[in-house]
């Protein structure tokens, strides 16, 4: 697979904790399902409209092409809400997320948010016959740097691709979908994820990651714990922090929104890990969702769940942490320099000067 | 009982909507219990620390004596936070409350919450032998008008008596508990109840309101829509709405937290049908429970739980807004004159002037 | 004006309590404007995409034309959240609003959202030619009862319309712009707005409030604290309450976010006067700002501000009650009888019975 | 000084970002005092009210000796609520603190809250006389490891104590106040505190930190970024994340409650540094005040304030998460190893060994 050529941090050497599940994707949570639309194209002076193009969309959905059928519950938590989610206020009231979650550019948030209600017009009867209403989860992060990010060239009809694409399996990193503009901690950041495979005494649930990540100072990323932003060369200069994370949470562990809550708010600590402070400029903006307890949302009768007590969350919880931790990490060794607009140049990370700083710190195993 | 001697809202014929449970009693939710410790000594000139007393303190208990031993699903709500709940944070993190709710006055919250874990402390072993916290809800509103407050005469045995009294059936209300030296309208306030029975094909269910009410201003007071406030004669003159109010509502509906959380939210909607505009100084805050999910919150293994569709809640919703808008108009009517502090006076909102006014606006239904 | 050839509540001598300012409107508030798009067109079947169209967009700014250059604090709540308002996550965190609110229906958030953006870009050099980014805030209330909602008919030159439309001076209330398809209390609803002007001793200041109001159930509307739904002819069935209301509260008095949550949060005791119990299938989603404090959002620097105490909010907090009560009634009062997609009718309340049945509970003033 | 004659986590050649204050502690910050209550006695096997005791109350006042007379602005966040923070809801709503910071242990949060009132009534005139209420903040995290905690010792002398003993200058560390029971990552834990001093193109502000830790896992901590829980000797065996954290942060940059809650939001990222996972069993409760704007509470008149933009308040978000950084360590350092009931033992983290841990890692500066 094209997505698994490319060396991730495990293969760089870089420790991380815990036991990842088979892909180390967010995609090992069986159900969840990933597409992309990467929009790349042209090059040199920007021309508003016309270009150059760094920019795309993201698909999560929970539960594959079900994803309008059956909703999962679902719960959302901002640290610095420089950003957008859409939907977010009735994922807050109703416990349900009730379609994909979408990602996208900052400017792009409406066309993606009316796509979505417009494929599922176009794909669903009832929708399109009844008195139907819907409130897509859409969030962004700002690719203007590299991006004709006002020309507006993100389009309903690369919404439904994305949707469309979406596969389980290994799951593409760095440049693709919404990611492809990123800029994280002074390098070129973009799309990331990694999972846990909890042991069979603490249920042996999976938990997953995807992140969009474009957040940071290079200044203060750590990576395994090593201050090694300020040791490599210097990527872009960056004044201040003023991108955006956002986060997605998967989890086949049953839990209930206000659990989900509790994993949403996990996701600074493994924020803290990497180095992040969350500047002022950040959209910091974290979705949970567990695809246990299918047809809870059924309109009708009550329903029978399943609940994981609150005392049997703790292995969720540092999963959460460790998968974050790890996912900025691996969305920034994915990531491939990049020119956009203005001839603006984002480098990638350099792998090798990673590895050095690491053994000087006595923290790089032996690369696989 | 002594507890229905006194005629109540609707036998003066002030009409509500809905229907009632037996006992229009939150005691109407199978479990729940309510007791209370009733404060009432000395008379004339305030002298810190010997009285005058008129305060108290309440008690509900979710599922009776097994208070501590099965959790309810529960969540709460601030309409305006000058007062206290103590115990919130965990409800909001948990989803679930521990032991009872306690109400008492605003200066006697700590000896209460601290005096609810010694009762555990005496009461079952685990919690004296082992490693066990407990986080107690205390909430309260203030007396200082009527009561010495600041002798702090409420101790630890009143808060036990007050558990050990607590029995399902009829509930007193008016000037009894918590709820003794409180003001609401410009009237004498205190302790008042309210339940609704479903029907049928709404689940059937009960839902049950207790509060205790100490908000308000008269001009602003209404009863059953009418604008009773500035057509009585002047109760206590009150430039400003400094009282509080704090709002139990239970129900048998199998909800979860999050749910729990909308019912809460909905209590403003009762208050405003009697005329509240929750001024600076009322602390208004809100608890919901469900006695449903027995077992929930047991520490080891996957529970099983029942979850009402978000579709179905409506009825609840409307339930809570009825219950909440007529425990005020019982508490008051329930309520008697009492003189405290330095010979201050508030007097009790007279049932005949009362009776006179709804009559005037063709809102006086035929009293029972 | 034909704004206000119509009459309004207080016209047909429906009581209130509290002083409007001279216009009764948002307006009041000064700096405020507000500008429409109404979008009619077609007749007959649903042809989707075709029409017939009942739709609209409204814009409010708070400062005029000076929307984007001179952001107002503000704060915003959600009693019940199903339904959209973008961009809350940065009025939260920030403390402010930094463009102007935008009402239209469901369907149709996105490409107003994206077309505030666009607007910016075309209107403000910086933001086309730096780093800058929007998170415009965009809400909505359902109209697919009378309005081709999937046929998406709102297109970004609407929402530039609306904004360049946008005036001060008296309101247009009823069926006009994002309220053009509504209805409310099973009747047909729409715009609406009311102001109160505070007395000197309470600093003067004026609190207006416009909405969009599409919720609730006839048979628990209560106008001036009678139950008229019950006894005026039947509107539209509907079984639930499945509509919305959208609500901004402006003011010119020094409030910090903190505070003017604080004013979004009483909203709901508007609204329980009215009679809602807010449905599950309500997005009840509110908006407040305040236009004091100029310049308190400039990037660069230690801002001076002013700020009211909140020992001085409570008449603040009784005008809010107040306008939203009054608001509602306002729209209803105002929106005509409309038929849309299927020949679908919703029959605006009619006065002269409403006038009747208020005079039954002696509640009718001589008519303006 | 007794309190800085132990070496302290910089000494030890630990290294952290940023540059403190002159005193690297929470009284950096102009006005901020400090004041503990220790109590310590008796040894051996736990009789339940006879001890052994190991507790104690700290006092943290915003103002000094004025803490009641002038409050300010402040917020709150809960990371994990399992845990209490008394006061809050107030402090949510108004947006100020209006006392003292008060942390003891979890069972003796009434004891404390009441005699704080108790206090403010004894030492002003106003409290006593007039209709007045208080909602004091106080926090607490769990000893009962090491104390009798059942056995309810803490007394409100012991709270008076605590807030007249309150001073600048040197802070106490380790076991000292609420934090002389406390076990943290495994090893002693206690109270610790640390403090910033922003550049003069900055603002020059200074913001400490102080906090009581008694949360997290041996196997989770890092400390300068190295996992150096698992490489040090086994302190106590926890298998879970029982304890808690709470965490007063104070800073004289002119913030306004929304901006302060985005610096209680930031403690987070520092405790992910240090390797938290935020356990199910863990209080993490933060506050953050600020002490510019004296006056801004006075009940009568608008007030002038001064406020920070949120351009400007990164270099306060990154020194924030220094400080939660290094006041865990400091906190972990100055504890001294403690038996307590039953003879449980907790060890101090010993020094020799963290220092060769780091040397292995290259992350040992030479000790000072």
């Amino acid at each position: 697979m094209a997505a698994q050529s490319k060396p991730r941090a495990r293969d760089l050497g870089i420790p991380f904790d815990g036991t990842p599940g088979p892909l180390n994707a967010i995609t090992d949570v069986h159900g969840v399902e990933v597409g992309y639309t990467t929009l790349i194209s042209g090059s040199g002076k920007l021309k508003v409209g016309e270009g150059p193009v760094r920019t795309g969309v993201t698909a999560v959905l929970p539960r594959g092409k079900n994803v309008f059928g059956d909703p999962v519950f679902a719960a959302w938590y901002s640290l610095n809400g420089n950003g957008e989610m859409t939907g977010t206020t009735w994922v807050e009231e109703s416990g349900f997320l009730e379609g994909p979650v979408m990602i996208t550019n900052t400017h792009s948030v409406g066309v993606v948010r009316d796509a979505v209600i417009q494929y599922r017009v176009q794909h669903n009867n009832d929708a399109a016959n009844s008195v139907w209403w819907g409130l897509p989860v859409v969030a962004e992060t700002y690719d203007g740097y590299l991006n004709d990010i006002n020309g507006f060239h993100v389009k309903a009809e690369h919404a439904f691709h994305a949707i469309d694409s979406a596969a389980g399996g290994p799951v593409q990193e760095g440049n693709v979908g919404g990611g492809t503009g990123m800029i994280c901690n002074g390098f070129k950041g973009g799309t990331g994820t990694a999972s846990r495979k909890l042991e069979a005494k603490d249920g042996g649930y999976t938990l997953g990651v995807l992140l969009q990540c474009n957040y940071g100072q290079q200044e203060q990323l750590r990576i395994a714990g090593v201050p090694v932003g300020r040791e490599l060369p210097p990527g872009i200069p960056r004044t201040r922090d003023e991108g955006s994370i956002i986060v997605v949470v998967a989890t086949d562990a049953p839990l209930l929104p206000h659990q989900l809550k509790r994993l949403a708010r996990r996701v600074p600590l493994g924020l803290g890990r990497d180095g992040s402070y969350s500047g002022n400029g950040s959209g910091d903006i974290f979705i949970a969702f567990s695809t246990a307890n299918p047809g809870a949302w059924d309109r009708k009768g009550v329903k029978s769940l399943s609940m994981l007590p609150n005392d049997e969350m703790d292995p969720l919880f540092l999963a959460t942490v460790q998968c974050v931790e790890e996912a900025v990490i691996n969305a920034m060794v994915a990531a491939e320099t990049m020119t956009g607009i203005n001839n603006h140049t984002v480098n990638a990370i350099p792998h090798q000067e990673l590895q050095d700083v690491l053994r000087k710190y006595n923290r790089l195993l032996t690369a696989k």
